[in-house]
């Protein structure tokens, strides 16, 4: 905590009182009461995100799925399912400057849950019928006026074109593209590898580098964006 | 880390060089390289159940699917799926005392698991195909010689019927049986409500409790078993 004090009296504090949302971790969507299907994706990133802001000046919310311990620092909500998500998103996206959508959102869920624990002597093979989930993305770029929206893609092949592809659909203002299958990228791990890409084309490859590193590198891409709200300002200390 | 050491040297040290192994978390079985489909355990039991073995002299080996951050006085092993915490449990079985089967292993894993990631533009609907995944408890029955194996019941309904078939069937020596529906308890939550059921019928329930506390009734009851290994034994400092 003490590091995290030093650290925010000493960044720039270019996001001073920008209302700023994360999401972080993995969504789960329930198939009974005790099982889910879920995603890799630990949080890691989007608590680093959420610190970064709050270390540069802003009113962080942190919108999470993720069972790890969140940045003591923000205002936390807790979520599970990709609705649950959209809800929490929708209820603040209003007063909201800038989103930063790290959360791996399950794509596909369980039409069907079952209302008991599903007992393995029941049936020696079990067939799930999976439906697309709500596209959070989607309803927020709906919804989209002053606010500057940030998204992930997490691929295993064809990462540049699927990013751009998303980019693109989705009415963002940034993108950052992580192949997560390559070591010391993407989920669980302490450091990542990505690629910044812009609308218009622009891209920017960053370097193997921790999180938080990784965050503030997204940060200062976002300060660049025409449609930037804060002026920009050197170092400050807090009154 | 020295109210850890200050509970050690004030514990009693009834379980002095036993060789506990500890299961926690739930495992997860991949659907393709970004899913999974996983369990709502925390490894929350677990990890105190490592702990207070720990804190009674143990010589503990954690082998756990939880993504939390595990005790940092006893070993670790990290495992993903069923498959491979059977693998991590049948190289230390032969060397082990005593097993707390704290994890909850998935029952069904997909059959087969996708090279890519399934993309949602791809299909509006899709089907799972589930088979069970290796039986645990039955197989280290079979292994079974001096070594002490008590096991977990998750249940949402049925608890001690479901309970005591398990204790049963897979030739437990002590079974704590968990309503994962009740508040306080199961999943996620910093306290448990537990009973324990001996062979031969003996039930003993206990009141919601810490999960630390839980752990060393457990422990306890452990130690009246008739294979129990240990001399019974004061409060003793650490040489």
């Amino acid at each position: 905590r003490i590091v995290a004090a030093c650290r925010r009296a000493l960044a720039p504090q270019d996001y001073r009182d920008l209302v700023v949302l994360v999401t972080a971790g993995g969504t789960r969507e329930p198939l009974d009461p005790v099982r889910y299907i879920g995603n890799y994706s630990s949080g890691k990133m989007g608590y680093a995100l959420a610190r970064a802001a709050w270390e540069r000046g802003a009113r962080v919310t942190l919108i999470t799925a993720s069972p790890l311990p969140p940045p003591p620092e923000v205002e936390v909500v807790r979520v599970q399912t990709a609705a649950e998500m959209l809800a929490a998103l929708e209820e603040r996206f209003a007063g909201a400057d800038i989103v930063l959508k790290a959360a791996a959102v399950a794509d596909f869920r369980p039409v069907a849950k079952a209302t008991q624990k599903i007992k393995k002597g029941q049936q020696r093979e079990l067939f799930v019928h999976l439906e697309p989930t709500v596209d959070i993305l989607a309803c927020l770029s709906r919804m989209k006026e002053r606010q500057i929206l940030v998204g992930f893609a997490a691929e295993t092949e064809d990462l540049l074109a699927n990013a751009g592809q998303k980019l693109h659909d989705k009415q963002l203002d940034l993108i950052v593209a992580n192949d997560v299958t390559r070591p010391g990228a993407g989920f669980g791990s302490e450091t990542n590898i990505v690629t910044l890409l812009f609308p218009g084309g622009r891209k920017e490859e960053l370097p193997q580098l921790p999180k938080l590193e990784v965050a503030h590198r997204i940060l200062d891409a976002v300060t660049t964006l025409p449609r930037f709200p804060g002026r920009s300002a050197g170092p400050e200390r807090e009154e």
